[in-house]
């Protein structure tokens, strides 16, 4: 407590992996920290570090200045926060449940209407990152209470303020949970390509994630060509080239489903059959910019 | 010439970016290298290293003991080689022509018919990165081949051999391989969803590059949860969590295409559809091996 930044009280609404992992740095770190779940039974541990148990979300909200939602999706965050909106009023509301990115603007606007100070947060780690090296947390809406609680915030990782939309860092956020989805989806088809030949996915992870990892060097240049708008720039692989149909047939073979590579065939081959054959792999961006 | 690994005569089939890299790379080190492209003008800068260029296909085959085919497909590996597959015989043929393993198989059954040495090679790099590091080629086939050539093909990046199975190398060069594209498109999937709010494709991969390889992190704890067969294993995020609903009507709202994320949302919905929702998110797995 000799730490006159960790003096804020905090409150954490919902105790799943993620919110226990949030309310366990906060405790650690000596701030007055009060956790309130729907479901009980998730607070042992907090109470064990300090945290004081809430046995109503009303009990939580009123028991500090700042309180953070970490609850299951946007229609959670109103179920719990509606029937307590007047206590939340001239508080701020720290609210890093996945939602949309009209969500957040249709919360914050209610926040707003309300009398809440609202900050949008996206965290950009698995519960076990909290607070550890590699996690970082994305936010947008209020500059105040992102320069207010800076200190606390950076308790879970490396913090970024995006503006004062609120729907900028849900956007974000989901922008790279897409890449991280679809990228755990393309090593597990391929986990599930080499298992016809009695490879293990532990075999294939041990070459796959070395690989995939190297691989994220080329992002920056395929940026490049979509900034630049410009798909004919020399010393980039074929549309022509990248033709996925020996993978295609090479998955079909094994018996497994198709539906991860067709996926990509599919943003490819529209460019091909638009006449764009003999330029860049980059221009399957345009593919996903215009629905077909 | 000092070294007596670098005496072995070597050509190479085709002068596409990762013919040349690879026929660059060998002439650098003072091996007689010979090239030979079906289109003129591709040899230009490896003459400057002192190779030869063969005027026909015939002549390159028989100038070396080591013939690598670099060509665009498998049936353009038949249209080279047929015609010349007398002069073929005794010699060894290394190919890295990007095929299907039933094409490898079948390429090397067609090489043991007519007394070639076969060895298949699937290339786990970009041209640029040939001779570099984080350059690493797959083989299978003819280990004599591979034990006599080693020192040649280890200049091209790290060479392992996966067995006498033909087609292994390809199967895993395409599981791999799957797993890159799959990749690129899940990044400019994100890159066409930040794209609306104004953030650059380069901006977005500034963040997007070390997020992606962080997360190739969790690819061994994946793959130990697909071998041990038991996706009900505690601390794992369960699939009803790692539903894309938010993802997928946040990509709409952009305008997109949604065909990228709906596909990761496909294979989790089947498993929730089927009543594993509580069970761990690597359960796509089973999405994937069972085609719906």
């Amino acid at each position: 407590m000799t730490n006159p930044n960790n003096t804020a009280t905090v409150t954490v609404l919902g105790l799943g992996e993620m919110g226990r992992a949030l309310a366990t740095a906060l405790a650690r770190a000596g701030h007055p920290t009060t956790v309130w779940n729907r479901s009980p039974g998730k607070a042992d541990a907090l109470v064990g570090l300090g945290a004081t148990e809430a046995a109503t979300a009303s009990d939580a909200v009123t028991a500090s200045d700042l309180v953070i939602a970490c609850l299951l999706d946007a229609a959670s965050v109103h179920q719990v926060l509606d029937p307590v909106v007047d206590r939340l009023a001239g508080r701020t509301l720290v609210n890093v449940t996945t939602t949309t990115p009209e969500q957040a603007g249709e919360i914050a606007a209610w926040a707003d209407a309300h009398g809440v100070t609202y900050l949008d947060g996206g965290i950009m780690a698995v519960p076990s990152m909290i607070g550890g090296p590699g996690s970082s947390i994305l936010y947008s809406g209020s500059s105040d209470a992102f320069d207010r609680y800076r200190p606390l915030l950076d308790l879970w990782g490396e913090s970024t303020y995006f503006g004062a939309d609120p729907g900028l860092a849900s956007l974000y956020d989901l922008a790279l949970l897409a890449g991280m989805y679809v990228m755990f989806a393309g090593f597990l088809h391929g986990a599930a390509m080499v298992a016809g030949a009695g490879v293990s996915a532990t075999e294939f992870a041990e070459r796959a994630a070395p690989w995939l990892a190297a691989m994220t060097g080329g992002l920056a240049g395929y940026a490049a060509v979509v900034d630049g708008g410009d798909y004919t720039v020399p010393g980039q692989q074929s549309l022509e080239f990248s033709d996925l149909g020996d993978m295609v047939a090479a998955s079909a073979a094994q018996g497994i489903s198709t539906e991860v590579v067709d996926m990509v065939q599919r943003l490819i081959r529209r460019q091909i059959d638009a006449g764009h054959g003999k330029e860049g792999f980059a221009r399957i961006f345009e593919s996903i910019k215009q629905p077909a």
